[in-house]
């Protein structure tokens, strides 16, 4: 659901969790035109780690603990997005990456795209990694009396919860009804 | 579960998912003494992100779309961990953050113990971020004809699965089977 973005401030490196929406090519973070560490990153080095826990892996040694997951890392040059047409197209996919709200929400005023800076970064350079499974353990610890294993996490969408100044009669839009009870 | 940790190696910056434990002072990362990027974050500034997302927050504008979330972000010039007694500590604390294993495993080798860098993080700068519940829409939109809400997340940890190569009659140690129904 998100990614950690990491830049390269004057103060430091910083990492923050944001929203993200991608095509085959870029990745978009959106924010605030007035977000610093999103200005920041325009022009510079950055680098995105996706990452999903799916649950701990318990070896015979604690050093041999580990988690079961998926996780993305990319490195590369982020750009602004400055074209009236792909910072629409951005906003719309960083919107509809969870789940699609774009076309069932209320229609994006000048203001609000204005004000929301976009940047892209290249999806050249990546690495994914996937653990599932085992522990891998020293096999001279296999006959010993320890246990080992792993222990799954399970997340699911709940149902939807209507905002408390919600009027009455106004349904919940499908692709979000359709969460309920589905994995994450 | 994971911290996202950012530091800045000589290709600049890097993001990654790592396992952690902490006292009231110090958050502790361990990894491979051969880990490049835990070595360049010994002496320099590192940025560690903790984030627990809670659900999708759905405005009436998709620009009010937003997450509720738990989140720590703290900054700070890391350090090796070189004193005997404080690695071993820190390696018991990462070991048992999640769940309580050093106790119940096979005690560390020295091998494995030499093997394995810790680098410390002083808990001073760090700011802690907590939303919640409804989306914040405009005024003018409360009357309209959209949804608002927000789709909580529910994460619970699963029965512990045994290794393939567990031998019969090894019991689950009880802080792992306890685990089973809990919210992660």
């Amino acid at each position: 659901m998100i990614a950690h973005v990491g830049v390269v401030t004057d103060s430091g490196p910083i990492v923050l969790p944001m929203a993200y929406g991608r095509t085959d090519d870029w990745l978009y973070l959106h924010g605030s035109a007035a977000n610093a560490a999103l200005r920041s990153a325009s022009g510079r080095d950055v680098c995105v780690a996706v990452t999903i826990v799916d649950g701990l892996v318990v070896g015979r040694s604690p050093f041999h603990n580990s988690m079961n997951y998926r996780g993305v890392v990319i490195r590369g040059t982020a750009r602004s997005v400055d074209s009236r047409d792909e910072h629409l197209e951005a906003l719309r996919l960083v919107s509809n990456h969870v789940v699609a709200t774009w076309d069932t929400g209320r229609p994006p005023t000048e203001l609000e795209i204005r004000k929301t800076m976009v940047i892209a970064v290249p999806l050249i350079e990546m690495s994914a990694k996937i653990r599932t499974g085992d522990p891998i353990d020293e096999a001279e610890d296999l006959d010993g009396p320890y246990w080992a294993g792993h222990v799954p996490i399970r997340s699911v969408w709940e149902a939807a919860v209507p905002a408390g100044d919600l009027p009455d009669g106004i349904d919940v839009p499908p692709a979000i009804e359709s969460l309920d009870g589905r994995a994450v």
